[in-house]
C-alpha cells in the first residue's frame, strides 16, 4: 500500500507556516550575526525540504523506523505504538515482540497509545516510555487486543486521517473521536488532543507499557501529583538496558478535575498507607507497574494540550527542560520551530534530482541519519553516567544510543562532513562513557547510561579514528586514541584474550570468531591510523601489526574466510552459504570474507588477484540464495538482498565499492544505482532491511551523491554512480562541495569521466580534504561502461 | 542473664583511650578559641562518661536497641545482625520479625553478619543495609540457620567474648576463628576483621539480607568493582519507606584477589552479557537480589579493614564522606574520635549518682537519646528529598527518621534544653520535607527521603511550637508555624475531614477516633502556643477553638474517653481496659482518657475534680490488669506496666506528673522513683518496652533530673522527685543549670522543699527560661510525703 505523498500534507497546512519558519530562520541567523559570507549564503538558499520527509518510510515490515515526532538528534521521539507486544509469551520467547522495535507496524488497524522514547531502525530495542492515551467514556486501564479493541483502551485508526511529518504526527483515533496531534522539541513531547464533548474526558499514563517488555522489565515506577496540572516521576526498567531510569514531567494545559491509579502491581506497599484511599486523588504513587489517570470535562471540539519533559537525571531536571524548550502553550509554534530545524539540518545537502521520489527517498534519508545518536543531559548540561551518577557535560552535549556496530560505517563518516561539531561531541561523550566505565572500554552498544553489549567489535575507536584522521577533532585526540588503546586491550571482552595471543578468535573458544577476528584486525588498524596521525609510532606499530590478523582466518583451499579453532585447524563442515555456527554473526561467509576494508587490495591479492576477485564479486550478486539460507539473513526481508549480496545488514555495505580496487570499477556503478532503487523506495515498507539508526539511509545518501568511506579512519572515499543531477553540500565550515552530475538520467548509470576543481581524476577515489576545502565534483555520465576509466 | 559491666572493658582496652581522647578535647576546644568562660568551664570538668554506657541495655526482649558502633546522630549504625528473619512465612506474616527491628536479640547465639544501617528502639523497622561477613574456608553464600549455624556463612557467638561500647563493638566469631571490631564516624562504618591463617579468607556483601524484610523488598541492588580495594553500589528497598536508595562505597584495606557473586536473582538480565562469565571478576553486577564475595589470603593475626560509607545522594556522595571522614586506615584512631565526640554530647550533664548503676542507666539513656534523628546528608550537605530530587541544605544539617508519635513527648523537649542547634536543624528538616511534600505535610513518621505515616497525629507541630516558644528557633519560625497550620489541615489525612467538621474522628468513619481525636486536639493546642508566640492571632484564635475537642470524646457517665459515631451517639458495649476495637490505639480508655496534657485543670474538673481525678489515677497505678488485656498492650513486656500504667508504651508518659495538678503532688514522687527503678535497669533485658528512638530514655533522663515537659508547647515543666545526688547541666549557651538534692537516699523519695536559685517554690513547676539562663534547683527529701508542699 502507498502512503500519502507528504507534499499533500503540506498544501493542507504547512505551506504558510513552513515559509514563516524559513523566515524566522533567515532572522535568527541574521539576528546572531552569523560570520562569513557562505553562511549566509547558506541562508539565502533555504529551501522548504522538511516537505519532502516522509516518516512512514520503513514502518512496514523490517524498517522498524518509527512515525512519531522528534527534533534533530531528540531525547524525545514522540510516536505511536501500535502494540505493545510482551517478549515473553506462555514463558516462551514471543517473535512477534521483533517486530516493534519502534513500536509501531504499518500494517497493525490500532494504536495502543503515545510514547515519547524510540530507537529508530535497530534489530533490538528498549524503551517506549510512558505512553500516553486519550480515551473518553467508560475509564478502561489495559489497552485490550487488536482483534478486539473494545476490550481496552487502544483505539482503531486509519491511515487516511494519519500524517506524518518531520517534528509532527496526527491521527484521527476513531474509538473516541479524538484528533491526536504530536510534535517535540529536544527534550520535551508536546500532544494536542482535541476532544468531542465529554463529562468522562480521559488521560492515561500508562507506565506498565513499554517496547520489549520483558514480565519484570519495570524495576519501579513512581508518579507524583504535584498540583492539578503538572505530575512528575520515573520508570526504572531492567530491560536491554540493566539498569535504566527516565524521569519525567508532564504539564496539563487545563486543571484535572480528578485521577487516580488501578493497582497492577504484585508488589503493594506494606506500610501505613492504609490511612488512606490511595487509589484516588491521592497524590503519590508507586510501584513496579504504575497506570494512572487524569479526568477532564471537555467541550466539543475542546483542545487539551500536555507538555512532557524527559530528564536523565531527575524530575527537577524535566520540569527544568520542559520549562525552556516549551514555555508556552502554543503548539503550532513548537511544530513551527522544529521544523525549522529540520529545515536547517536538511539544507546542509541541498539535491536536485532525477526525479521527485529521489527528494523523498533522499530527504527522508537525511531525516533518518540524523534521528540518532539522541542528546542525553538536561537543558543544565547534566546527565546520568555510566556509574549511575549524575555528570556535567562541561563544553559538549553528551549523546546517547550508539548502535555502534552499524553506525561506523558511514553514518559517523557521514557526520564528518555534514555534523562534524555533533560527531566531535559523540566522541566526547564516549570518551565520557569510557571514563566511567569500570571496564576502560569505550561503548560498544550503548544507551541511557548503559552497556548493552550488543554485536562484536569496538567500533567507538572506528568513529574517534575516522575524525582524528579527518582533521575533525572538537575533543582530545590523544585521550580518545588512549581510550582506543585500552579498549582493544581489555582481555575478557569477547574473545579479545585469544585474539590478542593467537592472532584469531579460536571458534572453540569465542563463537562469531570469524566475525569477530575480522573486525577486530579493522578496528585495530583504525588505531594505527589515529596513532600514526599523532606522532605515536608505537601505538602505530603495534596495532598496524594487529589490523594483520584478517588473513589468520582467510582459509585459501576454499577461498573463503573461515573460523579456525584453538590448535589451529580449520573447523569442518564448514558452509559458505550459512551463517550459523559457522564463525559468524549476521552475515555468512560469502559476505563477511569480504570484510577488509582497510587492506582491499592485499585481500584481493590474497583471494586470487584483480581478475578472480571481479568475478568473485560478480557472483555474489547474481547467485541464488536459497530459502533456508536466507532464512538465516537476520534484520531484512526478501527485498533486502540481490543474489546473496546483503544490503539489509551492514557486514556488506562496502561491498560494491570493492570492484574499485580490481580493473573493473564500473561494475560498481550500475550495481550502485541497483542498489539505491531496489532498497530505498518512497513507501512503508520502502527499507530492505533495518535503517539500524540511519546507517541505511548514510549508505543512501553518501552513494546518491557518488562517493563512499568504505574504509573509516582513512580519508578517502570510494566513487561510485551518483543518483542525482546535482548537489550542495554546505559544510559548517561555510565551504560549499558541490557534485555536478552531466548527462544524467534512470539509463545513464555509468560514469564516463569526472572532473574535480576542473581536473580530470585518474582513480576512482577522493579525498576528505576535496570535500572539506570546498569545490565541485563534476561526473559525466554514460549509458555504457567506460571500461577504461580510472584505468588510463 | 547479667551482661559484664561495661567497666571492665574500659579496664581492659580504653583506659589510656579515653584519657587522651579527653585532652584531645579540650585541645581541640581551645584551638578553635571557645568564646567564653562556661564553656572552658565545661571542658575543665570533662569527664569520661563513654565508660557508663552500656549499648547492651534494651537489647533483649522489647528494647529493641542495637549494640552495635556509631557516632552521636550518625547517619551510620553498624552493628551485628543475629537473624534476618523474614517477614513472610510460608506467605504468612512472621511474628519473630518484630524481634529483629534492630537486628540483633540478646538471646541468641549466633551472628549473620553486620549491617550498617539500624533504627534504635522503634517498634516498627527497615534499614538492615549492606550486610558484611567476613568468613574463612568453603565459601557459603547463604546465612544458615542459627539450628544449624554450620549450614552458612553465620557464625556462633558467645557473650563473653563481646564487647560493646559507645562507638565501638567487637565480637569473636568463634565458627571462622574471626576477631570482628566495629566503629563508626557519621557516615561512615569502620571494619577490622583479625583472621587466622588462610588461603580462603572471605568478605562477603549481602544485598539480599535487610530487617523487615519482604519477599520482594528489593527493588534494585548494583555494585562496582572500581578497583581491587574500592567497591561502589547502591540498594533500593520498598520496605517500610516505600522507595529508599542508599549508596555505598567499600574500601578494603588490602587489595582483593578474586572477587564474584551468586546469583539469586529471579531477574536475570536479558541482553548480552552472555559474553561474559559475569560470575567471577566480572566488575559490574546489578539485579533485584545481590550477593557479592571478595577474597583475601591472610596471615595468622592478619587485620582486614574495611571503610564502609552511605550516601543518600550517589556512589561519588559515598566516596567523598569516606574521604573526608578518615581519610586513613587508623581504626583506633576513628575509635578514639568518635568516643570523644561521645564524651562530648554526654558530659552536657554531668551527674552526681546514688548509686554507680544510675550512671550506667543514666548515660546509656543519654546515649540512646542521642541515636537519632539521624544526620541525612552528605559531608557537602546534599541530600534525597521526599521528591526524589537531590537538595542542598543550606545552612543547616539535615536529618531524617522522625518518630515523632514517640519522641515529640520528651526526646524533643531534652534537645531544646541539651541539643538546641540540633533540634532547630532537626525543625529544619522537617520544614525542607514539608515544602517537598506533595500533601503539604510535615513528617508523621518519615525516614530516608519517605514518609511511611506510622501512628497518629500530626505531632511535628508539637515539636515546632516548643521549640518556638522556648525561644530556640534557629529556624524560619513563621515558616514553620505556617507549614503546622497547613498540615493540621489537610482533609484527606486520617480522620482530620470530620474532626475539621465534628469536632471529633467518628469512629465509624475512621478507626482509633478517640485516640486521634485526643492528639489532634493537643497538636492544635500547639499551634496556638506558637501562634500566639509570634503574634499570630487568628491562627491562635482558630486552634485555641480545636484544642477543645478533647472534650467531644468524652463520656460522662462512664468518666471516660469513649469512641463517639458519626450520628453523635457514643459507641456501645465499650470497654476501657480493652484497646483493640475501642477506638485506640496502643493504649486503652483508662490510660488515654488522661491524655489532655495541654489543659491537666479542665480535665480533672470535667472528670469529678481534684480529689476524685487523685484516687483515679491511684487505681491506675494500683489495680491489676488482667493478660487478656496486656496482651493487647503493645510493644512492652510484662514489666512495662504497673498496675494498669502503661509505661512501655508512650500514651502514660506524661501521667504520673498529672498528680501536680491536684492537691496531691506528693503522689507522684514515689512513682517516679519507683517506674524509674522498675522500667530502667543496666542489663540487656533492662528496659520495660521498645526505647522507641530515645523516647523512653529522654523521660528517664528529664525524670532523674526532677522535672519533666507534660505538655510540650508550653515553656512549663513539673516537678517530680530527683534520683541523684546532684547534676549539672552545661548548656549550649555556656550556662549551668544544676540540680541539687539535698538528703537524697534510695528511701528518700519524697520532696520536702524546693529552692529555685534560693527561693522556694510554691508550685511543682518551674519554666525553660529557669534553665536555659542557668541557675541551682536545690530539692530537700524525705522519706515521709510533705502533704502540704506546694498547697501552702
Amino acid at each position: 500500500m502507498m502512503i500519502k505523498p507528504p507534499k499533500f500534507i503540506y498544501e493542507c497546512t504547512l505551506k504558510f507556516a513552513v515559509f514563516f519558519s524559513a523566515l524566522m530562520f533567515v532572522t535568527c541567523n541574521q539576528k546572531k550575526g552569523v560570520a562569513n559570507e557562505s553562511a549566509s549564503n547558506h541562508t539565502d538558499d533555504f529551501q522548504n525540504l522538511v516537505q519532502y520527509v516522509d516518516p512512514m518510510i520503513g514502518t512496514a515490515k523490517m524498517g522498524h523506523t518509527y512515525p512519531g515526532a522528534t527534533a534533530p538528534f531528540g531525547s524525545v521521539q514522540l510516536s505511536p505504538d501500535t502494540d505493545t507486544i510482551p517478549y515473553e509469551l506462555d514463558g516462551h520467547y514471543n517473535p512477534d515482540v521483533y517486530k516493534y522495535c519502534a513500536g509501531y507496524q504499518y500494517d497493525d488497524t490500532t494504536i495502543v497509545g503515545f510514547s515519547h522514547t524510540h530507537f529508530s531502525g535497530t534489530g533490538h530495542s528498549d524503551l517506549g516510555d510512558f505512553l500516553i492515551m486519550p480515551t473518553v467514556g467508560e475509564l478502561q486501564m489495559n489497552p485490550g487486543t487488536e482483534s478486539n479493541p473494545d476490550t481496552g483502551y487502544r483505539s482503531r485508526f486509519s491511515h487516511k486521517n494519519e500524517h506524518a511529518e518531520a517534528g509532527y504526527y496526527s491521527v484521527q483515533l476513531e474509538d473516541y473521536n479524538i484528533k491526536a496531534e504530536l510534535t517535540a522539541t529536544t527534550r520535551v513531547g508536546m500532544h494536542q488532543y482535541t476532544f468531542p464533548k465529554s463529562e468522562a474526558s480521559h488521560i492515561i499514563l500508562d507506565l506498565t507499557s513499554g517496547i520489549y517488555n520483558y514480565k519484570e522489565k519495570n524495576v519501579w515506577t513512581f508518579v507524583r501529583v504535584e498540583n492539578d496540572t503538572l505530575v512528575t516521576g520515573y520508570r526504572q526498567t531492567n530491560g536491554w538496558a540493566r539498569t535504566r531510569k527516565v524521569y519525567f514531567a508532564m504539564a496539563f494545559s487545563k486543571p484535572i478535575t480528578k485521577y487516580g491509579q488501578e493497582n497492577y502491581d504484585n508488589n503493594v506497599y506494606k506500610g501505613f498507607w492504609r490511612k488512606f484511599d490511595q487509589n484516588t486523588n491521592f497524590p503519590e504513587m508507586a510501584g513496579e507497574n504504575l497506570k494512572a489517570y487524569f479526568d477532564f470535562n471537555t467541550s466539543e471540539g475542546e483542545k487539551v494540550k500536555i507538555k512532557f519533559a524527559i530528564s536523565p537525571v531527575s524530575t527537577k531536571g524535566a520540569i527544568n527542560n520542559m520549562n525552556v524548550e516549551i514555555p508556552h502553550w502554543d503548539f503550532e509554534k513548537v511544530k513551527e520551530e522544529t521544523q525549522n530545524s529540520w529545515n536547517s539540518e536538511l539544507n546542509k545537502v541541498q539535491l536536485d534530482p532525477i526525479n521527485q521520489d529521489e527528494m523523498v527517498n533522499f530527504y527522508t534519508a537525511m531525516y533518518h541519519a540524523f534521528l540518532g545518536p539522541t542528546v542525553y543531559m538536561d537543558v543544565d548540561g547534566k546527565y546520568r553516567g555510566l556509574d549511575m551518577n549524575i555528570h556535567q557535560a562541561e563544553n559538549f552535549t553528551n549523546y546517547t544510543s550508539f548502535s555502534l556496530w552499524d553506525t561506523y560505517r558511514a553514518l559517523h563518516p557521514l557526520f564528518n562532513v555534514l555534523q562534524p561539531k555533533r560527531n566531535s561531541d559523540m566522541i566526547n561523550s564516549m570518551v565520557s562513557h569510557y571514563n566511567q566505565s569500570v571496564h576502560g572500554m569505550l561503548p560498544v552498544w550503548s544507551h541511557y547510561a548503559n552497556e548493552n553489549w550488543c554485536m562484536i567489535g569496538y567500533h567507538s575507536v572506528s568513529v574517534i579514528a575516522d575524525a582524528i584522521v579527518k582533521g575533525n577533532t572538537g575533543f582530545d585526540a590523544e585521550a580518545a586514541l588512549m581510550a582506543s588503546v585500552h579498549t582493544a586491550k581489555v582481555p575478557y571482552y569477547d574473545g579479545l584474550e585469544y585474539y590478542m595471543e593467537k592472532g584469531y578468535v579460536p571458534e572453540d573458544k569465542n563463537g562469531s570468531s570469524v566475525s569477530k577476528t575480522l573486525e577486530y584486525a579493522y578496528d585495530d588498524w583504525a588505531i594505527a591510523q589515529a596513532a600514526k596521525k599523532l606522532g605515536k609510532d608505537d601505538i602505530y606499530n603495534e596495532f598496524s601489526e594487529r589490523a594483520e590478523n584478517y588473513k589468520n582466518v582467510y582459509d585459501e583451499k576454499s577461498g573463503f574466510m573461515r573460523p579456525k579453532l584453538d590448535d589451529g585447524s580449520f573447523k569442518k563442515d564448514f558452509d559458505p552459504l550459512n551463517t550459523h555456527g559457522q564463525g559468524f554473526i549476521e552475515g555468512n561467509s560469502w559476505n563477511y570474507s569480504l570484510y577488509v576494508p582497510h587492506a582491499p587490495n592485499k585481500m584481493i591479492e590474497m583471494m586470487g588477484g584483480k581478475e578472480v576477485f571481479s568475478q568473485h564479486l560478480d557472483s555474489l550478486f547474481s547467485m541464488d540464495l536459497p530459502d533456508k539460507y536466507f532464512e538465516n539473513t537476520e534484520d531484512i526481508s526478501r527485498e533486502g538482498i540481490i543474489g546473496n549480496y546483503v544490503h539489509g545488514n551492514e557486514p556488506s555495505h562496502h561491498v560494491v565499492y570493492l570492484y574499485n580496487w580490481t580493473d573493473t570499477p564500473w561494475k560498481s556503478q550500475d550495481k550502485i544505482r541497483m542498489i539505491l532503487k531496489a532498497m530505498y523506495q518512497p513507501k512503508a515498507d520502502g527499507l530492505g532491511g533495518n535503517d539500524d539508526f540511519g546507517q541505511m539511509s548514510a549508505w543512501y545518501i553518501f552513494s546518491t551523491l557518488g562517493f563512499y568511506p568504505v574504509a573509516p579512519g582513512s580519508d578517502v572515499y570510494a566513487l561510485g554512480s551518483p543518483a542525482m543531477k546535482s548537489a550542495t553540500v554546505n559544510l559548517e565550515n561555510g565551504n560549499k562541495f558541490k557534485v555536478v552530475v552531466n548527462n544524467q538520467s534512470e539509463e545513464n548509470v555509468f560514469v564516463d569521466k569526472v572532473l574535480l576543481n576542473g581536473k580530470e581524476l585518474k582513480e576512482p577515489f577522493i579525498k576528505h580534504d576535496d570535500i572539506i576545502k570546498g569545490g565541485e565534483l563534476n561526473f559525466y555520465m554514460s549509458n555504457r561502461p567506460n571500461k577504461i576509466l580510472y584505468n588510463k
